[in-house]
């Protein structure tokens, strides 16, 4: 009998919170207020023997008193009182169930005994089982969390995260929310994958509509074979990303007593990942920075890299990144192209890609010489991107950006990436107008090539 | 005859500024303004036809009419005037002269021809020179700069810069003042080295006092066997960091349009550089993050790293990124640092390094989970230096951090690096509390590592 889908965990229409707290700050009363805080109209039973009211919302005693066919059960209790509390959930008709607590294999013995117990409840049921030691999840287009980690509104968008830790629907979220500018479709912290797993996720992901590009941190593949199937379908049509911890013998060993990963030959898997069009990365950071990149942007057409820069030596310095680490290359432009940057420059100048934009700037003025340079380049169909470093000062006057999310709308299939040199507190004002327009920026110059970097080697699988 | 040093360029008892000018935002004006807001307490002449008096003081009308002997003349003049203006100089025995004007072999034929003729007023006169086409350079110790750039005062410190770029005295210095806490000790825009080249400059800083670490970024050595002569002499006494551009066939063809420079074989130089105890970085960023993990910190005694982590997937990342890319290694504690670490977890938690400090942090709460962890691993023999990541958010609260900054002073010879993830205001706050402290933070958690990294090379040819 093939599995019921996820779809009662991403788009559940009521939801009992078994083990609802009324002390401000727990787990068992921080899931709903996040629920609150996220819109989430369905209904929702927290669910406490000693009953009354929480929330505005009636507490029901005991998971035998719920209405039957409650699409999901977020289990919020000790260790030792979950397999019971998955047996009475599938008793009441309820499928799908998130489980919170930690305190199985992850720690000991007495863990792992208690971790097949639960295995064996889920099993002889049949109800789906997030967890356990999950952070919960996230599922924006449902507006509905089961994440006990504080977070207020959570900004709705394209990226969704498949993890090996909590993190991210929690201190990660966090500093999405609070950092950037892009949004979330679905995130899950797969927990200890009794039953879903990896593979499940990315089987809902690949024709979620919802998600543009989907990442993940994972620690083992429990299905290698199956995983890598799923990836040669989907990345054909949206990009797919992996960091994959436990890449050297040292950080196997790690993952070993974080999440019990086995150790997998990492080269064959690599492979296989690789021809499959999974684009691996190898900085924990390069799961924002990526995601902050394709959010807002089309995937480039290709690797080819119109870079305007006000200084010459980080066109050398680019130069080298992406000769030495990284698959961007910055074609020779078209002779109207180049008879443009011409006409903006100062007399004797000859401009070619990349086009130091400095000698235009210091006659022409910032605005001027970045909006003609730049429209320019994204007119040329030898380029497929645009980096674009900007040095701003308030001393040399803040230029007017709003060129900036024009161009993008214009030339809506390439993409536009904004870095910064100069006065941190003007790149801070830049960036809070530009990503809200649709624009990423990024604080240190190499990073936009390194996140464009990772798009364009997602493209190379992609259909369209 | 041997050159004159260069102590008049970095400790100017008096400066003439050739080309000064009473119009706002113009060089000949900013240069002065620059010098007063650094304290500079040397006399200043201003040098015009027109005469009069600028910012307080009496414009000169020509060169022949400056007192004799100034140390050191500014010269901001159009590039055909400054043949004439170096003679004119030498006449009045000013044997310093910085060189701002470009337009010279930087641009055209006609501009390699008036070069030509600048090195032959230099040469014929004896006079030192700095540039042209310098953007000036930076001495805090003598509280003085020849930067044109709007920069207020800038913050002193043990870090000198030497770039074959004049962002370092200018857009960059701002972005230093404005993100970073740590300061400067004497930065130079070589320009296009007519005379002073970047060897010049380093048999300077080797024995300067004031410079505790040297950081270059150059597109090519004019004279690469002194270079590494005096490489060998000071990397045993402080870190010499080296970013080198145009190390790939692509930017070696952009340095030759940026600043002329010839490509040299670059894995000769390197492993010359190497064995000389020069360490090589290859990212721009790198040259900010290494010098903020230096500038308040010792260099640390080894790579031996304990590292205190609130996630799991940090730990087996971490591992991966030092196993794969940095020379880091996380080493056993000693068995007193393992009880005590047992002695603040949970029990059944049993905490080895890098120290998953979750668990205790959990009961314990941050502030004493942080501050016992990490100070029974800076006790402990094995470990050369600690870095900590800390998820700050408001819901969880601020833990109090000066526990750190007092963990600095009583373990000094051992750095503490302090990354974050969660609530970037926060994050922020943290940072903005441990820097003036000495303590320095980094926003991305691999950059805490990559800082350390290039210490932890920088200390195999240091003698203390």
């Amino acid at each position: 009998m093939p599995k019921r889908t996820l779809k009662r965990f991403f788009e559940p229409r009521s939801v009992a919170v078994i083990g609802a707290s009324a002390t401000a700050g727990r787990p068992g009363r921080v899931v709903i207020e996040n629920m609150r805080a996220n819109g989430y109209d369905g209904d929702i039973y927290p669910v406490n023997p000693r009953g009354g009211r929480l929330l505005g919302l009636k507490v029901v005693k005991a998971i035998d008193e719920l209405p039957r066919g409650i699409d999901l059960a977020i289990v919020i209790l000790p260790a030792q009182a979950t397999p019971q509390a998955v047996r009475d959930c599938a008793a009441r008709k309820i499928g799908s169930i998130v489980l919170v607590a930690g305190g199985f294999a992850e720690v000991d013995h007495a863990g792992e005994h208690l971790q097949a117990e639960l295995a064996r409840a889920a099993d002889e049921t049949g109800v789906r089982v997030l967890g356990p030691n999950t952070a919960g999840h996230i599922s924006t287009p449902a507006n509905f969390t089961s994440s006990f980690f504080p977070l207020g509104e959570i900004p709705r968008g394209g990226i969704s995260y498949v993890a090996q830790t909590g993190n991210f629907t929690g201190a990660m979220m966090k500093h999405i929310m609070s950092a950037e500018n892009y949004g979330v479709a679905r995130c899950i912290g797969l927990g200890n994958t009794i039953d879903i797993d990896e593979t499940d996720v990315f089987e809902f992901l690949a024709t979620d509509k919802h998600t543009k590009a989907i990442f993940f941190y994972l620690e083992s593949l429990r299905r290698p074979q199956r995983f890598i199937e799923i990836a040669k379908r989907v990345t054909s049509e949206k990009p797919v990303i992996l960091l994959k911890g436990g890449a050297t013998p040292e950080g196997a060993k790690a993952a070993q007593s974080h999440t019990a990963s086995m150790a997998s030959d990492d080269r064959i898997l690599d492979g296989a990942l690789n021809q499959a069009g999974v684009v691996r990365i190898d900085e924990f950071s390069h799961l924002f920075l990526a995601a902050k990149g394709v959010a807002p942007m089309p995937v480039p057409a290709g690797n080819r890299v119109g870079f305007v820069s006000p200084s010459g030596a980080f066109i050398v310095h680019i130069n080298d990144l992406c000769r030495q680490r990284l698959s961007l290359n910055f074609p020779d432009l078209k002779s109207e192209t180049m008879e443009r940057l011409k006409e903006i420059s100062p007399p004797f100048i000859r401009l070619s890609n990349p086009v130091d934009i400095f000698p235009s700037a210091t006659v022409h003025g910032m605005e001027f010489a970045y909006r003609e340079a730049m429209e320019a380049v994204l007119k040329d169909p030898n380029v497929d991107a645009i980096v674009s470093i900007m040095i701003l000062t308030r001393e040399l006057g803040m230029p007017a950006l709003d060129f900036i999310p024009k161009l993008a709308k214009k030339y809506r299939r390439k993409p536009i990436y904004i870095s910064f040199s100069g006065d941190q507190a003007c790149n801070e004002e830049a960036k809070a107008f530009l990503e809200p327009r649709g624009v990423p920026t990024f604080p240190l110059i190499e990073d936009a090539f390194k996140a464009l970097d990772v798009l364009v080697r997602a493209r190379k699988s992609l259909k369209k």
